[in-house]
């Protein structure tokens, strides 16, 4: 099975109950909970970043490693278009770690929550065998307003932030521009909120596990499909697969209706358009004409 | 540094802004958020459950690791006087695990979370050299009505819930009712509800680390000190040791002012007074005239 099976599986015996403040369970970039009397809906979302699975400590600096760990939980606030109201970090750390390591940890997770103005509330710590951290946020949002992976119309845009693939690059040249991608993500909150607030995006997702793997979730949960029928955005130097499958970019995926007006740049942020949403086989994504299965990032493969 | 001191150096780096929704950071069983407009606060708490640190694979069953998961965390929320109001699963399975493992895992999740009506709505998955879990859990209560680790007066009252050790025995003998309570530890909702509801606790906290070590905390956050004076109850077949430092018993501690009547049951779990809140020197605890320094569980001691 693979990742995505697995966790249908799990969807299924997770199912809702009928009286509950749940709006949006497993499924989504985040979870939605709706406080009884309150104008705001909460969003939730937690993420593993784990010792030699997710990063290396011989490419990551523990400042990169506190980076990273928040930066893959914001990200998925900015998909849903929601502002970041605190985080829970919990954090195991290895035998050979000292508290130097510790602090510089913490200046790189520090580093990026201030910039987003996302207090850190409480956590768990622990020693063990490798480094883990599992990253909670919650954030904040009118009350139904949240983007959600599922609400991709057939005529759609479809849309990508930035340039793609770079990460990927980074990862496997270890050097320049591409490796500083790969070490410290900017999780796109900004855009995010632009994209709810002005835009009227219908869908949004966060390019965690590559673009064809995610696109599939998005397609999927919109029960449509997605042809690619433009230049994908490439990061300088990264190859056309480091950009189709390369995880951790941590751009916003993002549909609108066809008529939509969106800027070239964001910010200076490129927004580009790369296909559109069609009626056909759930989740099913063609590039210029050829299937485009998920071939992203899948720890179950 | 030990476990505690670690968690002071965090806590000073990461102050609350003032003006932020969140009514109390590091330092408490849980965060407590207050979401603007609601009558209702929201707490959240994250716990790690990691093989060969908290469980071992030849001790607890893939259906113990699920419950125990869920346990913690539920434990937590009983600490608050909060009601679950639903969670988040962060999953790192080995590779050695398959499909059979992950629905025996559930298995036990579901029935714990399932007993609290507590909904799984999400999470994350993954693949890692052991296996790694992070519950987080949001809970519920009226607002400005938690129970807090800080709340304990001079001359309150401190009594803890049914009887204590029993984990310990459990993991050293590995057998018997004490390995029961080892492995299916219960979460005490209902009494963490009355103590709020209708005994008027003034403090609360959840015995996971073991007495001296809780007890000590919530003196320091208190700013008290504490003499036990009574007999503690202890499991049957259990050391005092066990009873004073052993960890995982998932009791609740708490305090009442001294005219409080307290019953000597709640629905069968009995409710013993062990002494007594003194003003003194913050976070110190004597047991019968003696010194009984913090000799819980700590990760980095």
């Amino acid at each position: 099975m693979n990742e995505d099976q697995i966790l249908n599986r799990i969807r299924r015996r997770a199912l809702l109950p009928r009286r509950c403040h749940l709006v949006k369970g497993i499924g989504d970039d985040c979870a939605i909970y709706r406080p009884p009397g309150s104008p705001e809906d909460l969003v939730f979302t937690t993420d593993l970043l784990l010792e030699d699975v997710h990063f290396r400590r011989t490419t990551h600096s523990p400042a990169d490693i506190g980076w990273k760990a928040a930066a893959r939980g914001l990200s998925d606030i900015a998909a849903m278009g929601a502002e970041p109201r605190f985080c829970l970090l919990s954090l195991a750390v290895s035998e050979d770690v000292d508290q130097g390591w510790i602090d510089r940890f913490f200046r790189g997770f520090f580093a990026l929550i201030r910039s987003h103005r996302t207090p850190l509330a409480g956590g768990d710590l622990a020693r063990a065998a490798k480094i883990a951290c599992d990253i909670l946020i919650c954030g904040a949002l009118p009350r139904g307003t949240a983007l959600l992976r599922s609400g991709a119309r057939p005529g759609d845009s479809i849309y990508v932030s930035g340039v793609l693939g770079g990460s990927a690059l980074g990862l496997a040249s270890l050097r320049g521009r591409a490796l500083r991608r790969h070490l410290r993500p900017q999780p796109r909150l900004a855009l995010g909120r632009f994209l709810r607030e002005k835009l009227g995006a219908t869908a949004a997702i966060d390019l965690s596990d590559g673009l064809s793997t995610d696109l599939h979730r998005l397609c999927r949960e919109s029960r449509v499909c997605a042809v690619l029928d433009a230049p994908i955005p490439v990061f300088p130097g990264a190859a056309l697969e480091q950009a189709l499958h390369g995880g951790e970019d941590y751009e916003l995926l993002f549909t609108v209706p066809p008529q939509t007006q969106v800027p070239a740049r964001f910010h200076g942020l490129p927004l580009t358009r790369i296909g559109a949403i069609r009626r056909g086989a759930r989740g099913k994504v063609t590039f210029f004409g050829l299937p485009a299965p998920p071939l992203g990032y899948d720890h179950f493969r």
